[in-house]
């Protein structure tokens, strides 16, 4: 059916991130990140969104994507904090340099990306649904946003660019100083969410929303969407490695270290 | 009456663009797009609108200028798409330039710039409006915005960057990537529109917030709109031929083309 | 107390700018502008707000500054006139070093900065308040804006950067272009002041507020805000002089000087 040799999952739920040809819109792929409990983001399943990524660039016969989420109540938590505990900068590198690799791909995609948020979706989750052309939210406890500051992580420019670009430059600010996490009903008021949906109309409304947007010829949209994403990903794509560089320098400071790995002493023992 | 020699049109209506000196604001001109039925920008309707910047620009009488139309509930439906189509890239630099051009003078004029917009004005029509200090638009069933997607076009990265700095980034990247118009309600939410007016008071609301603008001090002013103004421009001025060769990549490819032709063929056929 | 020997002013309110540590919040600088009638800002009350930043940045005990005045009603009204009227450049260029050195270190500093804005705050006074994290200002008959315009003067390109990164583009176009003024009722709408307060619960707030912000880990909350702020000061700090050149060159003009001697003669004679 793919013209790229795209596999489609037999058992997509047994993988960490998994792509599904929608079975009523043919040319929409749903992808689903499945890494319980918390959809965190390490490596893996940052290369294994990459490379589905590029499958289904190279695969004209798709032309949207649905990023959503197999676990109950969870969009993503956001980045696998082991993999910057206590790393080499090699390792490090890795790790980061997937995570500029998955963004810029999101970002700047010729496909229509909707975010079907059916959960919390908090830093490096937020940051996934950022990164589409659309995000609609469940109605529920949940939460959004980037509230890194709270436990001693920061966020890299082009991220703050990306943002500002959502909600402002004002409200921005406050959020990641301040690491705002926001209710969905704040989260409309403020524009991190475009629209909000009742649970069981998710995906539903994710694809209405989708028709409207494959109205417009692919050909226009592209340009258009490439004209105003690609001053904002170069911000990244101009020196990837000295993001990477700055990041390491943040993150392995003895303070930061001691953080991360209170954070990842709480994980293991959630009930302490 | 003019210093430099500007020439007052005898019979405004009969010329493409026209100029008045307004009979109550002595120092305001009244510019006037002419061509019916839509006001389509063809090359010789924006050199007219250059010639008459220029020639405003030079005259120190005038202090501020309205932008309206002539036409019956139309302000601009936007570039004559027959400059576009089966063009030879020599013709159409020709045309792009103007439009470059004209857009350049209004957006930095010295002199304070209202749109006095009586009907549609999509397209060109709303970049002409995008590019005044402010937008007074008539109630009624008319629509404003950039849908250039839904036909095929792309905006230049100049458009973009007026256009975000009107109405911010996001509802800028959604109203250019989905083509949206805006309903004059609508318009004013987002802040395309400054104000409405009724019909039959379009042009004394102008006048009125012309007499507001022409309070402060020319000399401060003008500074002030040029270091704010200047920086947007830049994105045209510092390559305006790269601009111009951008978009005749991206006109003459055959499936663009193939639209213009079919828009052409709708336009001279208009009840099929 | 003070670990490099900041120096707590025993008589705060006999200097024109003084600190003291807050009584309840220790962590806490209160910063007072005490120059009747209006604080304007001359070269020593820049001088001495420069002092008192240096210090409290190199001191760790402090982790926030609440800037606020002693003059009833009065938060700032803005540059001294006199230090911009029949001056040399040389005398200009250490007035004008002082305001955009005050500037950079409000602006970037690492100390979460709060505006308790007693009263008016104009021009100079708003750009003060513009510079800290966080504005809180009383309910009353009281003004905020930057109205440089309608007196004939103008701003650097920095202040329009950071004031549109707090009310957006398009507003503060209008905001410079036009001199508003705002009313505390439309200042909270467009977002220059992010709270307001009763008058005698304004210091109250501000403690509050400085509450939910020295929650947030330093180390993180500083790379943050610098990471926000740095690109927006280097807008001055890549060519200061040059700044200041550009500067003098506009009010050196003749009708500018002619508008700056009027204010003089205004201000010394308030009743004519």
């Amino acid at each position: 059916m793919s013209k790229t040799g795209l596999t489609v999952d037999m058992n997509p739920a047994q993988k960490l991130v998994s792509v599904e040809r929608d079975k009523d819109m043919r040319t929409v792929a749903v992808i689903s990140l499945n890494r319980s409990p918390t959809n965190s983001l390490n490596r893996k399943v940052l290369h294994d969104l990459i490379t589905i990524m590029d499958d289904l660039e190279q695969d004209y016969s798709y032309k949207g994507a649905i990023l959503t989420s197999s676990v109950q109540a969870v969009f993503c938590y956001g980045l696998d904090v082991a993999e910057m505990y206590q790393k080499s900068f090699d390792k490090f590198r890795d790790f980061w340099k997937a995570l500029q690799d998955a963004w810029v791909r999101l970002y700047t995609s010729r496909l229509v990306t909707i975010a079907a948020i059916n959960g919390t979706a908090v830093a490096g989750g937020c940051l996934l649904a950022l990164s589409c052309d659309y995000r609609i939210m469940v109605k529920g406890p949940y939460s959004i946003g980037l509230p890194d500051t709270v436990i001693g992580l920061t966020n890299s420019s082009w991220v703050f660019e990306m943002f500002a670009r959502v909600l402002g430059n004002r409200q921005a600010e406050l959020s990641l100083q301040l690491g705002l996490e926001y209710t969905i009903k704040e989260a409309v008021e403020v524009g991190i969410v475009d629209r909000e949906a009742h649970p069981k109309k998710l995906m539903d409304t994710c694809k209405e929303e989708m028709t409207r947007w494959l109205k417009i010829p692919d050909f226009s949209r592209v340009r258009t969407k490439r004209m105003i994403r690609e001053p904002v990903a170069l911000k990244l794509t101009g020196n990837p490695e000295g993001d990477t560089q700055n990041m390491y320098s943040y993150i392995s400071q003895e303070v930061v270290q001691e953080t991360l790995g209170k954070v990842l002493k709480k994980i293991s023992n959630p009930s302490k």
